[in-house]
């Protein structure tokens, strides 16, 4: 993965902006996003995720394993920015010092009212640009 | 369906917002987003979607045929509003009156100059609100 694509992943997720999203799919290829937006990118290919509620999410994960988060931040509808890094779930902990400080985290947001139920760790399997139009110069869509 | 979120899906998908995104998977389980955005819900349960890039999407859909469209709409990272409407690929048209009706929708936006290549067919399975927290009160995810 590209140097710059990892600093922009680490970035744009750890601002927990409300416009993040996960991805996830169950068995029978029913796919599911949600706002997940409690995250700590704590090192390259590692993402630490509270979660609170998500049930539908959660029993995605907990079925097929693979997901993907999209940070997308649009200026009025005119131009769009962001990043798509695309995860595994590696492991699900209710204590332990990654649920300490995913908890931690959780608790000085928007969200500090709903006890955490499970700390995510995901590794990180792609990232990508929102979009492959500034390269490939033929749509902007992918 | 809950007619309110019919009407809302009809107005926010139609209003072809840079922040709708389309979230697909292939057989494999591995989950992708794009922003696709030019759409036209034209009655309670369809959905028109031009297709001019979206390789992945497009190959993910042709294997497993599912998806949720997600519009997305952020006050300034305050405050969330939008829709989430899953569906089923029922039809890939090349020609005809809805791939006419997508491709003069196209060629009035941003993404003008890109030849239409698909007219996809949607079915409406579900809608859901982006956030079920009014309802539940137990968390902001789902």
């Amino acid at each position: 993965m590209e140097r710059k694509l990892i600093e922009k992943a680490r970035e744009l997720l750890n601002r927990n902006l409300i416009s993040t999203t996960l991805s996830t799919v169950d068995q029978d290829y029913n796919v599911n996003v949600a706002v997940i937006s409690i995250l700590d990118m704590i090192d390259d290919e590692t993402i630490l995720c509270a979660r609170f509620g998500a049930d539908k999410t959660y029993a995605n994960l907990k079925e097929t394993g693979k997901g993907v988060f999209l940070v997308l931040i649009t200026d009025n509808q005119e131009t769009k920015d962001g990043i798509r890094v695309y995860v595994e779930l590696v492991d699900d902990l209710t204590e332990g010092p990654y649920y300490d400080r995913i908890k931690a985290r959780l608790e000085a947001t928007r969200y500090g009212r709903f006890p955490l139920k499970n700390c995510l760790v995901f590794k990180i399997t792609n990232i990508l640009p929102v979009s492959m139009l500034k390269r490939e110069q033929v749509g902007d869509q992918d």
